[in-house]
């Protein structure tokens, strides 16, 4: 399959390179087409590796995936093209996470979400928020916890979640790790849940972890 | 030990019979000497329960805990009185929940939280928050839930989380269970954590569950 993928930080590289590893063809998209982090990516990761602009890789993917920070997601997109997104599953990992008042903060939560605001930006697109809980260590490598560990799926079309399970499994994600928490308004859960995780990983001093569901009978 | 349990409740009825039932005193308080809820539940108990205002049941506890809902905790800690609560160890389980959108949203959360607000209203009380990460069946029976499941612990006192780790070991939760996330404002994270606890809660039909921190080495 074809992916593109939207950012060229950490996060962005880290997904783009899993997916070429597993065997899809991937198109990394940023502001410029010559961008110097993209360009280093493709040119390390392969024929199944290229980039561009943020359109050129939406137009690419048959798969969309928002790598971009929360905060900037809506311009990326609108650079990427509502035409280009058009119908797609539009798989959108970002947090709205600023350091602006020396603590970690969201800049949209309680009454909405990054997901919800892609989602009626974009309202021909198949958002589906996911992986937006955990360091991207994990998101790629779900073998290096242990046990049955959680990934969270929110949005509002059951084929565009299943599309994305796949995906999922083909990182290494059994399919018992995947909860899916229904329409596209509980990205709000998962956007506010990064406080406390940010808060385990300080108290922890590591970013290996994750969180599980314990519950009786599994 | 002598505990005063702010709140008529669930929470504050689970929460107190808990403590009655390993060995403390407790009086429960609510806005009235004769709240029905109260009378009922110190009936109940038996001869370690009591009841009576807010002011009354802080003035008995040598440990003060607020189960009162945490939009109106700062009003029944100050009927609760300042001087009831100095030098004390206050555990906060309140969530500043409200379901006046049709949805489930936070009165205060991101900027603060009701354990900062009560910690700055209150500066000569011990704040430790607690136990608000969970429904109140798993709070105070920890082993119905499989596995080494997460407490977490804020507090700017280490004295007075030590002390509320041993209440919290007396209802049966492990010491490995235990989280201390830091001080009081990393109880943002936990009051924030409870809209994706709705999700899941909501997802999976029951409340019998909670989180686990999964990770390599343990």
């Amino acid at each position: 399959m074809r992916y593109g993928v939207l950012g060229t930080g950490t996060v962005g590289r880290v997904l783009a390179g899993r997916l070429v590893e597993v065997g899809h063809e991937v198109r990394m998209g940023s502001r410029t087409a010559d961008n110097e982090a993209a360009t280093a990516w493709a040119a390390e990761a392969g024929p199944n590796a290229s980039h561009g602009t943020f359109a050129d890789a939406a137009a690419f993917g048959q798969t969309v995936m928002n790598c971009t920070a929360g905060g900037v997601a809506l311009d990326a997109l609108t650079a990427a093209g509502a035409e280009n997104l058009a119908g797609k599953v539009l798989i959108d990992v970002s947090n709205p996470l600023t350091f602006e008042t020396g603590r970690l903060t969201l800049t949209v939560c309680n009454t909405d979400s990054v997901g919800e605001q892609i989602q009626r930006a974009f309202p021909e697109a198949r958002v589906v928020k996911t992986l937006n809980t955990m360091g991207n260590e994990v998101m790629v490598h779900p073998e290096g916890v242990p046990g049955t560990h959680a990934v969270f799926l929110s949005g509002d079309d059951a084929e565009a979640k299943q599309h994305v399970a796949g995906m999922l499994e083909g990182f290494g994600w059994p399919p018992e790790s995947v909860v899916d928490l229904g329409g596209i308004e509980t990205a709000r859960g998962t956007e506010m849940y990064l406080v406390l995780w940010f808060e385990i990983m300080q108290a922890r001093g590591d970013r290996m972890f994750n969180i599980a569901i314990a519950a009786p009978g599994g």
